[in-house]
C-alpha cells in the first residue's frame, strides 16, 4: 500500500516538498508528534490520544487551532482513502513559518500533517522480544511532552545498536533509576508485581502504558507500582517488557549481556499481550466515553 | 533588501515549499546549525565557524558530503547576490530524508540548507543593555552541540518575557551554577577579573565568546577564569554581559529585579565591544590561518 501523506487540509504525495525552511518544526523541532495505531479500520484508545496530544500542546504553549472532532474526521478519511484494516497515523503539529528567531511568533499559525502506513505489528518481535542495552538518559526534564525534539532518542538508539541490541533502556546517573526505553515504557515484573517509573516529567506516558496500569491490571489481578527502580533491580525481574502504540507490549529478554530470567517470553507478558489484543480488537472509547459521563452526572449531583 | 535562500544546490525564494515532510530536520530536530556574521562582505571568524559546524556533525553522526571550500564559495555567493555589506547567514544541515525511524537512515544524504539576511546589529542594544531574568536550565546533557533540539532554549525566552526580560539567563538545578543565556554566552565582570561557564557539555562554546578569551582578553590585560558560578555571585557582579554571533557582546543591566553595579553598560564590557569591533573590521582568519601554519611547522620539526 502507498502511504497516505497530509498537510494543512491536502492530502500530498509524501515525497512532495510540502514545509518551508522556516517552518519552527524545520528550525527547531518545535513541535509535537502522536502516533495512532489503527485496528480493524478502527483508531485504538483515541480519545486518551487525543487528550495526549493536547496535553503537548497546552504544555509548549502552541495555540488550538483544530478541533477534536476534525482529527477524527481527518483520521477516519485517511484510513478510508487507504483501504487498509491496521496500521498507524504519524501526526505532527509545528508552532508555524515566521522568520527565525527564538521568540514565539505572534500570531501563529501551527502546521498540522499526518502520515498513515499500514505498518503491521512485528508479531515475531511480540514472541521472541528484544536485547535492550542500558544507555545513560541525557534527554531533557521535559520528557513527559511528546515534541519534535528527539535527538536524545535518537543517539540512544544508536549507541543501542553499537552495543548489538535493539533499543535502548535509558536510566539518569543522577539517581541510578531506569526511566523508560528510547521508543517506550518500560516495565518489569518483580515477585509477580507490574513495576514501572512514575509518570513524571523524565518519561512520556504513553498510551500502552496508561491502557496497562488502567484497563488491564486490574482484570488479571496484577498490581502495578509506580516507583523508580535502578539497573541493578530490574536484572533481577522475571520479566521484562516494552510498550509502545506502535510496537504494543514487547517482551524484553536480556538487559546488556544477562537474560532476563530463562531469556523467553514470560507468562505475564503473554496474559497482557493477549489481553491487550481483546482490548484492541473490542475498542475502549465507547465503554471511556460512558464512564466519563457517568462520572459528570455523579458530580454534577454531588455524589 | 531581500533575504537569499538556499538548498541542496539551489537558491530559492524563502516561502517556497521545500522541504519534505519526513526530512529528519522536520520529524526529530535531527540535524545542526551555525550563525556567522558578515562585516563589509567578509565572513567573521569563519575558520572557527567552519570549526564549530564540523564538531556538531561529527558529535551528531552526520557523515560529510560538504566540503569547507564549498561552503566557503557559498557563502561569497550569497553574498554577492543580496549585495548587502552586512548581515548574518544562517546555515543548517539536516540527516536527509527517510521514512520515520530512530535509526539512522542508510544511506544517508543531509540536506544543506541557508539563509542569508542584512539582519543589522543592534546599537541601541549594545549601548543600554538587557535585562535577564533566571530561568532553571532544563536542557539535555549535550548543550555543547548546535543543534535543532532547541525547545529548551524556546521555552525559557518565553518564561524570561512572562518575567519582563529580554533573555533567560539559564541555572542548573543540581549545581546553582549558571550556564549560559538562552542565546549567548553570559560573562561577568568581577573584580576586574571575567567570569564565564568552561565549555563543557553544559554550554554552546560560541565563537564569540572564543574569540574574546582567545583573541581580545589578552590584549587588554583582562585575566580570565573559565569557572562556574551561582546566581548569588553574578548578582554581585560589576558588569555582566552576553556574546554571540548575531547580537555581539550585550551588556547586561539587570537581572531578574536587581540592577548590574549602577545599571549601566560598564567600561569593561565597554572596551571588550570596541576591541571586537576592531577586530570584526580586521578580519582575524588568515591571521590565525598563518599561526596555525607556524604551529604545525613547529610540531613537524619537533620544537
Amino acid at each position: 500500500m502507498k502511504e497516505i501523506a497530509y498537510i494543512d487540509g491536502a492530502f500530498i504525495d509524501l515525497m512532495e516538498y510540502a514545509v518551508q525552511l522556516e517552518d519552527r518544526g524545520y528550525m527547531f523541532g518545535d513541535g509535537i508528534s502522536e502516533i495512532v495505531r489503527f485496528y480493524d479500520g478502527k483508531c485504538f484508545a483515541l480519545r486518551r490520544h487525543l487528550a495526549h496530544y493536547r496535553r503537548s500542546m497546552k504544555e509548549l504553549r502552541i495555540p488550538i487551532t483544530d478541533t477534536d472532532v476534525e482529527l477524527v474526521q481527518l483520521f477516519q478519511e485517511m484510513i478510508e482513502k487507504s483501504g487498509a484494516a491496521n496500521g498507524t497515523i504519524y501526526l505532527q503539529l509545528t508552532r508555524g513559518t515566521a522568520k527565525r528567531a527564538h521568540e514565539f511568533p505572534m500570531p501563529s499559525l501551527p502546521h498540522l500533517n499526518a502520515i498513515l502506513r499500514d505498518t503491521p505489528v512485528d508479531a515475531d518481535m511480540l514472541e521472541h522480544g528484544i536485547k535492550v542495552a542500558p544507555i545513560e538518559d541525557i534527554r531533557w526534564l521535559r520528557c513527559d511532552i511528546g515534541t519534535l525534539n528527539r535527538l536524545g532518542n535518537i543517539l540512544a538508539v544508536d549507541d543501542a545498536h553499537h552495543a548489538f541490541a535493539d533499543e535502548a533502556l535509558l536510566w539518569r546517573k543522577d539517581t541510578g533509576h531506569i526511566t523508560e526505553a528510547a521508543r517506550g515504557n518500560f516495565f518489569i515484573v518483580k515477585d509477580g508485581i507490574l513495576w514501572t517509573h512514575p509518570a513524571d516529567n523524565l518519561i512520556l506516558n504513553g498510551v500502552t502504558r496508561s491502557v496497562i496500569i488502567d484497563r488491564i491490571a486490574k482484570p488479571l489481578d496484577l498490581t502495578v507500582v509506580e516507583r523508580p527502580f535502578t539497573l541493578d533491580f530490574a536484572k533481577k525481574a522475571e520479566e521484562a517488557f516494552v510498550t509502545s502504540t506502535e510496537n504494543e507490549i514487547v517482551p524484553v529478554v536480556a538487559i546488556g549481556s544477562d537474560a532476563v530470567d530463562d531469556g523467553k517470553r514470560g507468562d505475564v507478558t503473554k496474559r497482557l499481550q493477549d489481553a491487550y489484543h481483546t482490548l484492541t480488537a473490542r475498542g475502549i472509547d465507547s465503554d471511556e466515553e460512558e464512564e466519563e459521563k457517568i462520572e459528570v452526572k455523579n458530580k454534577t449531583f454531588g455524589a
